[in-house]
């Protein structure tokens, strides 16, 4: 038996998720198919994050084990033969049983991309959200710096979370913009379940003048879901990288 | 009667390109379609750029004449209601009559975008030319600085080409990378059926090594299309905007 660790990206417009659902199309479902397809095993995926529907993923990481003999770095190579072109595995390798692809995460970098032109984009439909009003892009980054830091994050957590630890550590959230494109990146330990999209949707209402800064601290110390914005659309998120061992920008924050 | 002018941003994914067509659906036949139906007139537009099936525009520039009392920067939020998500509207003016989309045009900006990554990406599919292998940007930067300068670019028109006057100045020729990704942008009075994908499928047969620096020079100076490389795939290319005054870029070159 041997463990293998992929990494694969995915264009999440036409799935259901990461997670294998029994009434509609999963990526983790599509993945499993054509491995069984390409090893003759019946093999389970252990994917390091629960992308919502929706939601895309640059970097989703994860682990599966095989008796297949097939190198582990050919693996990308084979399963992108049969995948769909909106799923594509970029790397692939052999790792060691002392590896899992979410319980030895150590953290995760989401990316969130907004459109504030008074028209939506054509090509950039499935990837960004549009907002009508122009955004506050250096209101949006003074904002988006209450995030820092370990902090319970309960009134982050969507009503249906289960989770009963809702301590995080963020030690990166940071707002840019390129023309019309204003972005929002956080990296951080791990988030709860729609916090990214949460904060987004806060950061937007906030960064159009719609809600008074200092609403991400507020909702910090209240843990009042009542203090934030919506949720934003999930096509803007992307999952773009989990992180095994810390990077220098979580370091940086621990000094 | 007024004239109209409209900037449209459009996925060419699902179009045989801009100009109507017979046998398929393009761009230009889906708009003057909601324009009749916003105006009730028998509407012909007039696009500057004659965008191939599968190329996609940021800034396809088109006017067209209505008995329409709409003001004309309601045109696109009264478009884009009726237009597929894939075609927006994203500027709409009144002009004058002495203003043609396509014969006051002075130039043309183009992108075109490679992928040089070991495996396709998933969410860039339809935007990017995936090449396997690395291509050799600054080498492609150099090779690409023969182009600028008013030439006899003959070598440079696909063969279906019926065009007689086969000289252009291009003034900008520019090539960068971002991560894995490699972007081409070209300005200049005018292009040549397929030119630009010419262009991009020869820089990049010169930045992987397949081909000697010194093609498109030579191209030029022999006028034969066997001294440059393939015809690059449609879906990398984009038309960025269509210029009605010189840009700066443009009266640098000149002096």
């Amino acid at each position: 038996m041997r463990r293998i660790h992929l990494i694969i990206e995915y264009d999440g417009t036409n799935y259901a998720g990461w997670q294998r659902q029994s009434n509609a199309l999963a990526v983790q479902q599509v993945v499993e198919e054509k491995l069984a397809r390409l090893t003759g095993e019946s093999i389970v995926v252990h994917g390091a994050s629960r992308t919502d529907a929706g939601v895309h993923a640059l970097g989703q990481s994860v682990h599966f084990d095989t008796e297949s003999r097939i190198p582990g770095d050919k693996f990308s190579y084979a399963l992108n033969t049969m995948l769909p072109p909106d799923i594509r595995v970029i790397h692939s390798k052999e790792t060691d049983f002392g590896f899992h692809a979410r319980f030895s995460a150590v953290g995760k970098r989401y990316r969130y991309l907004f459109w504030d032109a008074p028209h939506a984009g054509a090509l950039n439909r499935f990837t960004h959200a549009h907002s009508i009003y122009r955004l506050d892009d250096a209101l949006m980054y003074r904002e988006a710096q209450a995030l820092i830091g370990t902090h319970d994050f309960a009134a982050f957590a969507a009503s249906r979370s289960v989770v009963k630890d809702t301590v995080r550590t963020i030690w990166k959230a940071d707002v840019k913009r390129s023309d019309s494109e204003v972005s929002l990146v956080v990296e951080g330990n791990g988030f709860l379940y729609n916090m990214v999209r949460i904060i987004a949707g806060t950061l937007q209402s906030v960064g159009s003048g719609k809600l008074e800064p200092g609403a991400l601290a507020r909702a910090i110390s209240t843990g009042d879901r009542l203090d934030l914005g919506v949720t934003a659309p999930a096509k803007g998120l992307t999952l773009m990288e989990v992180y095994y061992a810390l990077p220098d920008s979580a370091k940086a924050t621990e000094e």
